[in-house]
């Protein structure tokens, strides 16, 4: 062998190298020298997945000079798959081109088998593409009657000795649908195969369509993204308002829907159900696929929503101690969901943590990976609950903490949902008390020219309707600031008398923040609703950090839609969250979502989350004697009396708050 | 330890023997000594499974007084236990019964939890009872907001701690119904696991009821056997016609029915599922249990009913190669069957072994075990075709003959399916050429006393209306021994003189078995039918016994309803079968329903076969020369003219066909 003359092939990235007699190919000596180069036809120049760029000049390093004549020549095969786009120009199919000289191959990122799905949201790692499914092309023996042996006999041989997959078993629908694709691919088949171990689909000749779906189901919305399983893109993404709405606005609303009708857990089932296969069906036309090309799915959401989809009832949730029917990962046929796509499908459900720390947690989690950091992180998800996870490379610590649904724009007298019309940002001027604000729908601030024009256009005669949770906050922490409410959250009755906007009702005081139809006001008991809420979610953070014998955590993210609007100096004016640099305070942008994704690229994130939510340390806030401590000294604005140098830097405090004494709620509570 | 008080407790049958504290109950004692002892509830005296008796009398041998009274008086709970008859007379509850003195305790077969199930079938050992599934009664924690965990992994801590089940996974109906039934049974509950894997049940509180069904289905007829999966014992039975006979009398006219009509083979598939489910409910209605009680099934069948049944397009096996989609044994839900049993029950269909040779030969090899022998078996199932095994401990072979439906009464011209009124057994006498017959559903002979007036009795108006396979190989062997048809099937012109029952027709001959209304006749193209199909079987077995290398068989094996009407004599007069010592000649009664059962009981039997079925040797006579070289050989009557030594002992043979020279038949076919 060593005497018929060889050539030189180095790989790039990799770096590999080798020699190999003239007219072995490419992909041969990839495979050979351990080359991560992608293939589903198996080397069959159909796929396009293993395409490579000959680069071309002299490198001294490698001492070889490098061309695409040192290959042999296009032939009809890759000509055909340039023709249907399925080779880029100036490519070549590893499987195809052969060795006639020295040459550098460069493998780019797309033909690797796990290669790095680019992640948008910054400072946390990509995701390395290995999903669960993969397809695998393959030509089967035909039938002979001498050597008698099953379809799925000679397709497992065909598996065996084409991809070295051995042990697998076979899906009843498969074998079904087995028969007429052998024979109408004339004994060629793609298959698709999941954790290398179940056939779950097959199709006749060759296939190269397989896609997943990432759902994070929310008790307002339901988001849906389509992957493509053998490139890691996002092809299509959908979201809607979560219809089990109708049957109770907030989570407890839906647990007592469930305990007062019969049939109501099994309606919010059906709802949800049909809500996520009609959004896996918009998503599957935007990008232009088959619905049962969709072949795994993926599922996060809050214990009460898991429960609800997974057809469990949830109204063990409802009351203590809030049991959790199971906390363990979850896999089954989609069809057991009755999610409609490919009949095979299977759908994986994250892991709870506890009774009010569900699968989105532990999605938010997966996407966040504070395990791999020496700094404590704190990791807030705000919903009708908080739920707050705390720590880092050595312990992690989950919490949920009662805020109610204020901060989502509940029991607030003008508060709604984050919708278009609706106030987000709020700023109050000291001097003159008069706000200017931002609404859902337009770029524009209240005082900026044009802001009337862009909103009218934007919205039409709507307009502003009312203020959202990130909106509330502003206000509420603006007014502190401008000396509007004091420390203890009560109106100051001397800004009565500097703006008409602060009016006097009766044994109280309002806000006038927009004087339009509807007049918007913040009163009182919208302050003190904001007060309890963000006093909880101070309260359960800063439990966390006494579990962990921590006074200051190093960096803060906020999670979902809540986390991606607020002003993270507004929320540390107000007290919500623990002092920290507020460079370290981010936005984790719908992390849930994310760590749903990721779930469905990479098999190996599946084993991570369920054995860190094992490992994490549950801490239940509402029989803590420490937690009410903390609820009642957080309950002022902003949490302490002490002197914030963080905020300090950013925001001009109020002087005499410092040195003011302790709220009237404060003592009340304590005795 | 050792200066406490203690006693000797001596277990029969085992012999197990040992020295325990007095206050030890014997359940206890039982366990620490390794006797094998069932439990349900785990020693909480409900399920009664771990009754003993307390042996009265001295021992010499074990030198011990033994006595009930040295065991703890019964208590309340045992005497509930005798109440509601869950403990005999007489016996105790080892969980409950504790060491007084020394004892000697009876273990009886039903209290063991592997215990021998007994098997009617003579010759054959019986089944050790090890089902997939068994249930587990425990008491599981209630859920504590300090130490949060779900129901589900609480349940699974509790099967950890009382019964060392580990690594268990949980079906999501279970899930679903966990939480209900957790707090009905107010934290306890009773769960299925399956395989000491998979939980598929769960009920609240104490229940003790799993059965199993194993189905037999059969081109003709669908067999159920509902068994006590605690047990082992048969609790209902019940068989119907097949449905798909509508679709066509044989299993190529229903291959037949499915090529020509797009519906048809769906149409076959949910004719034989509802049928099992209504089997199925009859068996449990019969035994006054739920359905829903039934939490496994094994299913049987030949290649044909195994696709029909699986919903799999059975048209491959009606052409050559014949292609199975699959000869692996296959595990699924019953309700992906649409079988209506427990919704998490799993259905286990039995290895194919080869296109013509199915899940219900499997089964006849589960029930005879011809690999644990070192004599040479030759197992037939005559159906359309006859499936053939031949083999010992050292090899096994198998092939399908195409015996055609004459032996099912098909294509015979008063022939029928073995059925009341069906004339079943003949003999002719050889003087007189007159005939005596028996009919089912009728014990008398013909020319018994009262033959008519039973018949009458049993059948109706109806009487006797045809004759089925057993009747027409007796009718067509006896013609030979009595001289009315010659060794190469021909009628006996000379006959037609001694009785008026040998009829001239035109250019052939007939003899009248019966001059009833309907008259039935054995005519010339009847005999032929017979000599085809029994030359095919006899041919088939001959090539497996050159691809042996042995000339001889020592025992031979006739399964199915087919074999149990047969008289063995009969059939080796006619030269159905090799010669063989008629000794060892017998029926195999309804072997493909006793695998079935094994399957059900025993699940080491379900890897025994599954590795049996792989390695056996699949020989294909369809394209066998010497196939075709037997077939030919063997169309005369008996099928060798070599004198039989074997027949000679039971039945006097014709003494000139013994040089008759070889059939026209044979030379025309061998050119």
């Amino acid at each position: 062998m060593s005497e018929s003359p060889q050539a030189l092939v180095v790989f790039s990235p990799s770096g590999k190298r080798g020699r190999f007699a003239l007219g072995t190919s490419v992909l041969e000596a990839a495979r050979e020298l351990g080359v991560d180069i992608d293939s589903i036809c198996g080397g069959r120049a159909r796929c396009g997945r293993c395409q490579v760029e000959a680069v071309e000049g002299s490198f001294a390093k490698e001492n070889i000079v490098s061309g695409g004549d040192h290959l042999t020549p296009m032939g009809e095969a890759e000509q055909y798959c340039l023709q249907r786009g399925r080779l880029q120009p100036g490519n070549r199919l590893s499987c195809q081109a052969q060795l006639l000289g020295d040459v550098r191959i460069d493998v780019p990122a797309t033909s690797q088998v796990h290669h790095q799905v680019v992640r948008k949201d910054y400072e946390v790692h990509d995701i390395e593409l290995d999903p669960v499914v993969h397809l695998y092309f393959v030509e089967v023996e035909e039938p002979d009657m001498h050597r008698q042996a099953g379809d799925l006999q000679r397709l497992e041989r065909a598996l065996e000795k084409e991809w070295g997959l051995t042990g697998l078993s076979c899906d009843l629908r498969v074998l079904q649908d087995l028969q007429p694709a052998l024979r109408t691919g004339r004994w060629s088949a793609t298959v698709a195969i999941r954790n290398r171990q179940q056939i779950i689909a097959v199709w006749p000749g060759f296939h190269d369509q397989a896609y997943g779906a990432a759902v994070d189901v929310g008790s307002t919305t339901i988001a849906v993204h389509l992957c493509d399983l053998t490139r890691g893109e996002v092809v299509g993404s959908a979201g809607s308002m979560n219809p089990q709405i109708r049957f109770g606005e907030d989570l407890m609303s839906r647990v007592s829907y469930a305990m007062l009708n019969p049939e109501g857990a099994a309606q919010m089932t059906r709802a949800v159900r049909q809500a996520i296969t009609e959004l896996i069906g918009r998503t599957a036309d935007q990008a232009g696929i088959d619905p049962a090309d969709v072949l795994e799915i993926t599922l996060v959401g809050n214990p009460v929503m898991h429960h609800l989809l997974l057809g469990i009832d949830p109204a063990p949730l409802g009351t203590a101690p809030f049991a959790l029917a199971t906390d363990h990962a979850l896999e089954v046929w989609a069809s057991e969901y009755d999610i409609e796509v490919h009949p095979n499908a299977r759908a994986y459900v994250l892991p709870c943590i506890a009774g009010h720390v569900g699968a989105d947690t532990a999605a938010v989690l997966l996407a966040e990976t504070p395990w791999d950091r020496d700094e404590v992180s704190l990791i807030i998800d705000v919903g009708t609950n908080a739920e707050i996870v705390l720590g880092n490379r050595e312990r992690l610590l989950a919490a949920s903490s009662p805020t109610g649904p204020a901060f989502e724009g509940a029991q607030i007298s003008s508060g709604q949902r984050a919708a278009p019309g609706a106030i987000e940002r709020v700023r109050i001027d000291r001097d003159t008390l008069e706000p200017r604000f931002r609404v859902i729908g337009g770029e524009r601030w209240s005082d900026d020219p044009g802001f009337a024009e862009e909103l009218t256009e934007a919205l039409g005669d709507q307009r502003i309707t009312g203020i959202c949770g990130s909106g509330i906050i502003e206000a509420v922490a603006s007014m502190y600031l401008a000396g509007i409410i004091q420390h203890d959250g009560s109106f100051n009755p001397a800004a009565a008398a500097r703006s008409p906007r602060v009016e006097a009702r009766d044994r109280s005081f309002a806000y006038l923040l927009h004087e339009g139809e509807p007049r918007i006001y913040i009163e009182q008991n919208d302050v003190r609703a904001i007060q309890l809420a963000k006093a909880a979610l101070y309260a359960g953070a800063r439990l966390l950090m006494d579990h962990m014998g921590v006074d200051r955590v190093d960096r803060i993210r906020l999670a979902g839609a809540f986390g991606s609007h607020i002003d993270v100096t507004y929320a540390m004016a107000l007290g919500m969250i623990p002092d920290c640099d507020l460079a370290q305070v981010s936005s984790a942008n719908n992390a849930a979502g994310t760590g749903a994704r990721i779930a469905l690229l990479n098999r190996a994130s599946r084993d991570e989350v369920e054995r860190r939510a094992r490992t994490i340390e549950k801490i239940e806030t509402a029989v803590d004697p420490n937690f009410q401590r903390h609820f009642v000294e957080a309950m002022g604005i902003p949490h302490s009396t002490q002197p914030n140098p963080e905020l300090s830097k950013v925001i001009d405090l109020p002087e005499k708050t410092k040195t003011q004494r302790a709220p009237r709620g404060r003592r009340r509570r304590r005795k």
